[in-house]
C-alpha cells in the first residue's frame, strides 16, 4: 500500500504523463524518445517534483550506472581520443566510467570482467589484444577493433574501405609504384583489413604494389632495410607508401629523410588514424581519419541498449581522407594553428 | 562468537603472523612495510587461505577503493600522460579510477565532489580551473597545478625552476635578446610561476627579455602581431623564445616559419611539458620536462595516506631540460624513432 505522502515514483510519473513506464525510464536515462513524449514526461516530473536518483535506482535495479573501459594506454593519441570521447558519451548519459589501462598488466582485464559478472559495473567497453580473455555469455561487453566472440558486438572503422581509399588516393595523386607497411598484432583483428583493402584498391587501379609486414616483436630496422634495398642510384623505387598507422608513418618519414628521400616530392606517404598534433592542431601526416566520436557513441549506445534481442556482431563506421602535408596536394586554404 | 568453520579474518592473519592488524591491512592494501613483516603476513595469508576481498572490505570500512580523477580532457598530451600514470599508480595499489573529463561540463566536477562526500568514492585527484568549485573540509582531495585552499595539497612541477632553467639554457646557448610567450588561465595557478622563474633567470644572467602574455579567450593572432612587430629588415630581434607550453611552442614555430625565421638557426625555441610525438617518440620541441610519473605517484600517495595529520600544502617536483631539435645543440647520439 502506498502512503499518502511518500515520494513520487517513476510509475506516478508515467500515470501523470499518460505514457508507458519504459518511456519515463528512457527519458530519465537520457535515451532518445519522441519529442512530444519527452516534453510530457518532463512536465510530469516537474509537477510531481519527482527526484531522479540514479544511485538509488542503481540499488533497486541492480544497476551501478558505471561502465569500465579497458584500453592499452592513454598516451598514444588514437587511444587518448577514444578515452575522451567514450568518457563524454557516458557522462552525458549520467554514466560513470572506470578507466583501466591494461598494457601495464593484462591480468587486470579479467578482474574487470569479473566485476561486470558480479554487477559491480553494468558493462565493459574494451580494446584488448589479450588472447586468453574469458568473457561469459552474460557479460555485457562491446569490443573495439577486435571481435571477441559471436555474441559480442565489435565496433570499428571501415578498415577495408580505408585501405582501399589510401590506394585510390595514391593512384589519383599520380603514384606508379607503391608499398604497404604494417606492424602490429598477429591476432586476427579488424585493422588487419587495411591490407586487404589496399591490395584491392591497387588491383582495381592497376597500381603495382609491394608489402612489408612485420610482427609486434620484430625490430623496426626491418623497415629501414626494406626501404634501403629499394633504392637504386639514390632513388626509391616507390613513389607512394601507405602505413598502417600515423605512428608508423611518423617513423617511416624520419627514415625516408635519413635515406635522402623527400616527402612528398619523391615519395608520398599516407597514414591511418587521423592523429592531430597536440590532440587538436594539424594532422600529423596525410591520413585516413577514423571517426572516433562516432565509434565512441556507437559503443555506448550498443552497450546500454538492453532491449535489443540480437545486437549487430560487427559495426564498421565510415572513414575519410585528410590532407596532412605528406602527399602532393594543395594545403587547405585556412590552416589550423 | 566466531564459528568454527567461518572464513579467516584479517585478525586471524595478524595473530598467525604475529604482527599488528594495521600491518596486515597495509600488506593487503599494497602499502609498503618492512620486507620481513610483508613475508610473514603473506605466509599467514597463504596458510589460512585468507581471501582478500577488497569489495567486502570496502563495505565494512566504508571504503570503495575507488578514486575519481577530474581532468579537462585526455586529448592534450600532457593530460593524456597524467591520466595514464595516475591510472597505473592507482591500479597497482588495487584502486579503481573513475575518469571525469570536465571541459565538457564543469558542473560535473561538483557532482564528483558530492560523490566523495557521500563515500561513493574515497577521494578525488583534480586538475581544474573551475573557480566556483566548493570542496568541503572533509573531502579527500589532491589538486594538480592549482592550489584550491590551504588544507588541500597541491602537486605540481617546480614551475619557477623550470622557467629559470629555460632562461639559463637560452643564455648558455648564446642568446642575447629573448622573449617569453604565455597564454592560459588568468586564475592564480602554479604554472604561472614559469614567468617569474624566467624573469629571474634572465636578470641573473643579464639577458634582455620581453614578455607577451595573452589570456585564454584572446586570439592567437596577438602573438603573430607581436612577433611581426619585432622584425627589422627581415630579421627577428629575438634570438630565443620561451613558450609556456609545448603546444604553444608548436604554434609559434609555425608562425616563425611563416615569417621566414629559421628555427633554431635564427631563433631558438624552448617549450614546457616534455611532450613527445605519439606519446613515446621524439620530443615535439626542446622543452622543460615535467616529471609526470612522479607527479602521479605523489598525488596517489598523498591521497591514500590517511594517517598523515598535516599534509604538505604544496609539493613541487624537479624538472629537467631536454633537447628536441629547436635549440642549437647536438642531437643525442642515439635518436629514438
Amino acid at each position: 500500500m502506498k502512503k499518502e505522502n511518500s515520494a513520487p515514483t517513476m510509475k506516478d510519473v508515467a500515470r501523470e504523463a499518460g505514457v508507458a513506464l519504459g518511456t519515463v525510464s528512457k527519458v530519465v536515462n537520457g535515451i532518445p524518445v519522441g519529442d512530444a513524449y519527452r516534453v510530457r514526461v518532463e512536465e510530469a516530473i516537474r509537477k510531481l517534483n519527482y527526484q531522479i536518483n540514479s544511485y538509488a535506482q542503481g540499488l533497486k535495479s541492480n544497476k551501478t550506472h558505471t561502465v569500465a573501459l579497458l584500453i592499452p594506454n592513454t598516451q598514444e593519441p588514437f587511444y587518448a581520443s577514444l578515452v575522451y570521447h567514450i568518457n563524454i558519451a557516458l557522462l552525458k548519459r549520467k554514466y560513470r566510467m572506470l578507466l583501466c589501462s591494461t598494457d601495464y598488466d593484462s591480468g587486470l582485464e579479467q578482474e574487470y570482467i569479473a566485476m561486470a559478472q558480479q554487477n559491480k559495473v553494468d558493462g565493459i567497453i574494451g580494446l584488448t589484444y589479450n588472447p586468453g580473455l574469458v568473457i561469459e555469455e552474460s557479460t555485457p561487453f562491446i569490443a573495439i577493433d577486435r571481435s571477441m566472440r559471436p555474441n559480442i558486438p565489435c565496433v570499428t572503422s571501415d578498415n577495408f574501405a580505408g585501405g582501399q581509399l589510401a590506394a585510390e588516393k595514391l593512384a589519383d595523386l599520380g603514384c606508379r609504384n607503391v608499398a604497404f607497411l604494417r606492424t602490429g598484432s598477429s591476432l586476427s583483428n579488424e585493422p588487419n583489413k587495411r591490407k586487404a583493402g589496399f591490395e584491392n584498391g591497387c588491383l582495381s587501379r592497376g597500381l603495382p604494389y609491394e608489402m612489408k609486414i612485420i610482427s609486434d616483436g620484430d625490430p623496426y630496422s626491418e623497415f629501414e632495410e626494406f626501404l634501403a634495398s629499394h633504392i637504386r642510384e639514390g632513388r626509391l623505387s616507390f613513389d607512394g607508401i601507405f602505413c598502417v598507422t600515423d605512428g608508423l608513418a611518423y617513423s617511416i618519414i624520419k627514415t625516408l629523410r635519413k635515406l635522402n628521400q623527400k616527402v612528398p616530392d619523391d615519395v608520398q606517404v599516407i597514414g591511418f588514424d587521423g592523429t592531430r598534433h597536440f590532440g587538436n592542431k594539424d594532422y600529423t601526416c596525410s591520413t585516413i581519419v577514423q571517426p572516433v566520436p562516432e565509434i565512441a557513441e556507437m559503443c555506448v549506445e550498443l552497450l546500454l541498449q538492453e532491449n535489443m534481442p540480437s545486437k549487430p556482431p560487427l559495426v564498421c563506421l565510415p572513414v575519410t581522407y585528410a590532407y596532412g602535408g605528406t602527399t602532393l596536394e594543395a594545403a587547405p586554404e585556412k590552416e589550423e594553428r
